[in-house]
């Protein structure tokens, strides 16, 4: 993706030296604009702990050069083998309910035993770490080539006025290591001189919306227009908006919908007011082995914190405001259910399909035995 | 309302020198409890404008101690009757919007208008603002009374365990001049020894919840747990709220609600999970001249910088952050329209009634003429 001219990733390797994986440190976004360099699996983990780095496709990814890294590492310990899956045990373990995290360290260790002496693993660890990343923006990219469809359609109808577009929290490409689920029709739209308008989200309580999704859009030139979560109602009730794309931290096989605490309130409002609503998400996120998402899939609960205290930019530098009364509690969930009815269409690199068991097994057959 | 075990309203006239009005100045608030003493109508002006006070209860009384001011102030000018009606017409425009100012400084002209000399006109002012502040007490007081009652119906099926009821923004008694509308239920309740917990949305993009009503609760000793606006609809999914209160700032005579941005989607979220969703509001808040609340109510823009930059509390001084990119634009609409279909019933000063003309009418029948 393009900022301020440039097309940047969010994860690579250093050019000049490719012992140092360099992110986008998100954390400081959007006020400033800072390249990180992480030379050890202490960094990364670190990276990823404190959401230097967040998004599920980018945590896999960085996970990836992670394993590289300990490769590298391990090499001059006495036991390679036994050292590269302790921090193979350490990066699982820095953010447990991300499904890629734990994907992409196992893929990485069956391709690293794949080495005949160190050397050669070092290589496989990199090459992987590579081609990790690659798929990534590769299935984003896919979906930006089907999700495209739709917003054409729409488009049709509008004459030659925008199509408005709602999206919640940010399943752009900050999140992934290219072009984002959410967001890729959305660039493939604009790429395309298809007219949209989006209209972001901010995202309580960590303000994804507002920091990351604006931003993203801002660099690339996407007419766009931020919102508090609680506008996109009486847009969808007003006729401002055409069409929601959200992206997905989880789908069952039955079509339930894992995402960003406040989808489900989205959803809702697209079914009553008859306005598509897109779910987004390349196939690593759907989870066969489940099928009743409020049953099935866990909530996290994070620090209560996150509500009380607004973090933003004011002299300067990153601050903190308290926004209520010290000794009120808090409660955190980091996401809610969409049920799969809810839901028009699921968008993935191989496809839309119905957001129903079979519209998944359409376009995934060989999950059919699950 | 208690603060600290002392019982205070919103707004009072100072007990040595009843030529002052005071008020908590509730831009400070949950952070500083500060009152602010108004000597003069510009003052007044200016405490509405800046809202220093705010909801429409607490806005009618302080025009109402505003025109007291003003008839003070008139009685030294040439002409006493035209310098009134000149306060009069700067006291309306100070908050368009709200429907209790305007209605509050007419009927202190026509109560002003009944004295004899300056002096009567002065007393007549200063009983006529003290009784509209009593009545608006008062009726809090009535929605309290009856809207206890459901309440006590859910805490029967409780077993011993607390009715968790959700409220959006304040519509508190620092939105009025005591108990407040969704609230005084809620305090009623607690008060009669039944078991409650609240659910506080924090309301972006003001943060009444976070700021208001969340210390008006901490105070009463109400126990309670603040939410960001994304976290309603799953704690419906998932059985974790009984009732939903909320307040609104206009009701049309079919029984759409005007109130907070936001307010919509909690609505569609109970009505979703079979969840009772009441709206409290004193009488004076039904506007009989119209039906269609989509249609009819317009919605107020405020400015974006609202959205952009949150207010809090850091280094022991108001603060304001920003979230978001600077070029990034926001739009920042104050109210959204639930319509009737979506609500359980009314809570008024009357008693409980469906959210249905026939409804209003069978608590109101004085309006059937409209």
């Amino acid at each position: 993706m393009r900022i301020k001219g440039k097309h940047y990733r969010t994860i690579w390797l250093n050019k000049g030296d490719e012992k140092i994986v360099q992110v986008i440190d998100q954390r400081y976004l959007p006020h400033q604009f800072i390249i990180e360099d992480l030379k050890t699996v202490k960094e990364i983990i670190q990276a990823i702990k404190d959401m230097h780095i967040r998004g599920a496709g980018l945590i896999g990814a960085t996970a990836g050069y992670g394993m590289y890294l300990a490769a590298m590492e391990s090499s001059s310990s006495k036991s390679f083998m036994e050292t590269l899956h302790r921090m193979a045990d350490e990066l699982k373990i820095s953010r447990p309910t991300a499904v890629n995290l734990e994907w992409a360290v196992n893929r990485q260790l069956q391709a690293i035993g794949q080495g005949k002496n160190i050397e050669e693993c070092i290589f496989l660890a990199k090459e992987t770490a590579n081609s990790i990343a690659d798929e990534d923006a590769e299935f984003c990219k896919g979906i930006g080539i089907h999700g495209v469809e739709p917003i054409k359609e729409i488009s049709k109808h509008k004459h030659g006025k925008p199509v408005n577009i709602l999206t919640h929290c940010n399943a752009g490409w900050l999140a992934f290591t290219d072009f984002g689920s959410a967001t890729a029709p959305i660039y493939k739209a604009h790429d395309n001189g298809l007219k949209v308008h989006v209209w972001v989200d901010e995202t309580r309580p960590r303000n994804q919306g507002a920091n990351l999704t604006a931003w993203e859009l801002l660099n690339h030139g996407v007419p766009h227009t931020l919102i508090v979560d609680n506008t996109g109602g009486h847009l969808m009730q007003t006729g401002k908006v055409d069409m929601v794309i959200t992206g997905a931290d989880r789908i069952t096989r039955k079509g339930d919908v894992a995402n960003k605490i406040g989808t489900y309130l989205k959803a809702l409002a697209a079914k009553a007011n008859n306005i598509p609503f897109y779910v987004a998400f390349p196939s690593s996120t759907i989870d066969w082995k489940i099928s009743d998402g409020l049953n099935e899939i866990p909530i996290e609960q994070r620090e209560d914190d996150e509500i009380k205290y607004v973090q933003g930019w004011a002299d300067d530098r990153r601050q903190k405001v308290l926004i209520a009364p010290e000794k009120t509690g808090a409660v955190n969930y980091g996401f809610d259910i969409t049920p799969a009815e809810l839901v028009t269409g699921f968008i993935t690199e191989k496809g839309i399909c119905k957001a129903t068991e079979e519209g998944l097994l359409s376009i995934f057959p060989e999950n059919d035995h699950f």
